[in-house]
């Protein structure tokens, strides 16, 4: 076995058995893990002051880590038949999403080094390190099962959401027209309106805006008693649709995986 | 075929197949959706300033487009079976629910015209064109699923409802009552206890207004426990309603249109 | 058939078919819905003064009709075979559920007479007025149905009350004790810092208290994550128990009154 | 029988029949209680101080019966075939977790006595008290449920935990990078944001933190919408397995404690 085809191995999400592979993997997700923790942690004021110097060390190691394991990946990906010629299969690979993330996850670092540096980057290069978060969807079953569950229920995430746009534009036009007059400064436009209606049909409520005329009052609470049925029902989709792909993995676990008949 | 009967199936939602009406469908449903964006936008202070002009002349084309739409549909009705008779047949239709909406909402243009152009009629305006989005209810089938919901779940949402209402009643005055001596300006009314109980029953919950006694703060907690259930009944059964409205219509989807029959 | 059966078989709720009861069953539900609708504009203190004589006049007429059904209800009881004998069965009768609340709706009026004219028994009297609500309980299914659902959940509303007493408790107690040195004035006591955690644990979060330490913050948030699920519990258990008796409802609606057999 | 394994049986949690056993398990279960009780009110000042001496009084009585109860058990725990050698069962048995519970729950009373009286001590003793609640666990069906269905339902909860800490890591995150700059007082890191991200996709939103510009609030509604489904999911499942486990115990409730057969 060439050398190539070992490094993909290693890099590749390991499969059952595959020991080296499996310690590769653990590292990159605890190197993962740190940074997550990094990034919240340097964004207190307090420890980005005391631990300067570890964060800049840590970012410094992280990056380096993360270049080479970007550049093996480049490197031994024709390993996989999808991506066989040289320099299209490479070229392809790296356009596909998991290695774009990788690339944009490192890219913050070493952007400066061309001379972009102003203010304003920096703050689309923090954004950026936070996309470290998602290599580790790599791993991780949770985020595989997010796409399966919005492709199951996508027909009834469509509708119920186009529903809940709807409802959303109704009302906060109705509110508006109706409680502008008394509270310009509060319900100063109907997008502005839209936002007292997404917290309130959401029943977060922050209590930062809500109507005090009482005919608008009866209309929000009318609006309220029968639409938070509406907005729920994305959510309740999404939970549903998750406990259902829970379960068929539970099935799936039950049925044995040499010969594929159910383990009762 | 008569020009009538052509202008008639253009105007008509499409059936499949039907190309022009289709185009014309799509035109229509732009319209409405820039006209949505227009109203939204235009309840902005800064934009409504900036695009003074644009918004004028995108109102004229509207209108204009709205009402030779509108002359269309009523010359052209009489193709319909139900509205056969020259005059009689077009009255009766135009006394239809979705032809009302479509009068109303270019309406408030023309009444300057006739001379009513005090404040007063000027906001009512702004609420009738609000029904251009209404207008879009006959293209959208999150629109017609709505009536067949609350159809098939009117008994219980009638029951339902009596329940919420009759445990803001009860729950409104009992609170009132006690908590009235102690804050005679937040808890001044029943009505105004009403509002109260609403945000906290839907678990809203602004913050604009709770009682502080101890007495009241036990009675306003339990009916929170137990009354939190009750108040989720009309909401929930909407939300039921249209999961199961949704799920009829895949299956219909999966029977053949032709022969009717189950596609598996 | 004496008029004494007479009376009793207008006053009690009609039975199909019998028109005198159900005009008398008609006209009591209209008073007490007027009734209503005069305690809850009457706590309107503009509404109070505008309107203060007729409000006086329609006490006066309600209590005098309430006051004469109450009597000829007491003369005729006698003809239920459960209240038979002329004075104790009246007196039995007296002490049912309903009339009790009939006597106590009325009560308030004549009290004065006897020299009960504080300031204190005159909140009293406001809160027994509302028990004219209750009596409108005697006409509808709702009211009936919270009867069969408490009845048919009690075990496990015992068990979830329970359960939410004991989470309330504990982590009201955390929270005291990790939070009263840094908010003295607002957790001050577990009693205060109970309804914090009622207010967050039903989701309603009115705002007027929170934890400010980060650790306590930790703390509310994981009781939140895992403890709403059993807050929810027994309001979820009364709006489930309520879709299962409307339900039961329905499918004894569709078996025919006559001959008990079911209509498809 | 020896007098040991009659206090062991009486100690016990009673079984059925068991009129000692049962009359001491009342008198513990009403001692906690009272003990609760205590613990809650003498958290109020104004009860603290009117009512010191019975506090101090009462929490000499109950940690006197509370040390008497523990040493009992510790002496006839040998009764267990589990803890049978004299020194090294005990051990074992006060190891278990509720001796311990039994243990640190009158522990702060005795600890003054070798010198530990500081300040700081003292706080951590407030929360050993609240342990006292604990100790009615033992008698409980519903905290014994609790252990049922948190195993029950491991997998799905870890799961659903972690996607929920996910959703938290990226919400906050992204809406510190956007927020920070407007509000870098409230939005002053990415731990201040997770606060702000729990109490709206609890729903429970105090409103002590919310965006302000126009584009972070369009991302806080995307991930409000979403979101509160994701975050509904731990609750809800182990509301879920509350109400199985209760269904699981009445069932088997229906089945005969002598044969187990169903009784139908």
């Amino acid at each position: 076995m060439s050398l190539r085809r070992k490094v993909w191995g290693i890099i590749e999400v390991a499969k059952p058995g595959d020991r080296g592979s499996r310690y590769f993997d653990i590292f990159i997700l605890s190197l993962i893990f740190l940074n997550v923790l990094a990034v919240i942690s340097s964004s207190v004021q307090f420890y980005l002051e005391q631990w300067e110097v570890f964060f800049d060390v840590f970012e410094r190691f992280s990056v380096f880590v993360f270049s080479i394991e970007y550049l093996f990946r480049i490197w031994s990906c024709v390993e996989d038949p999808r991506f066989q010629e040289p320099v299209f299969g490479r070229f392809r690979f790296s356009m596909q999403i998991m290695p774009v993330i990788d690339l944009l996850a490192i890219l913050p670092f070493y952007l400066p080094l061309f001379g972009f540096e102003d203010n304003r980057s920096l703050r689309v290069f923090r954004l950026l390190r936070l996309l470290r978060i998602a290599k580790g969807g790599r791993y991780f079953v949770s985020v595989r099962l997010i796409g399966n569950v919005v492709q199951s229920k996508k027909e009834e995430l469509v509708l119920a959401f186009g529903m809940v746009l709807m409802l959303l534009i109704v009302s906060s036009s109705l509110l508006y027209v109706c409680e502008n007059e008394v509270q310009p400064d509060v319900f100063s436009s109907i997008p502005a309106t839209m936002w007292w209606a997404i917290a309130t049909l959401t029943t977060v409520g922050y209590g930062d805006i809500y109507p005090i005329t009482v005919m608008v009052k009866i209309m929000a609470s009318i609006t309220a008693v029968f639409g938070i049925g509406l907005f729920a029902l994305p959510a309740g989709m999404l939970g549903a649709g998750f406990v259902e792909e829970i379960q068929k993995r539970r099935q799936m676990e039950r049925s044995c995986p040499h010969c594929g008949k159910t383990i009762p």
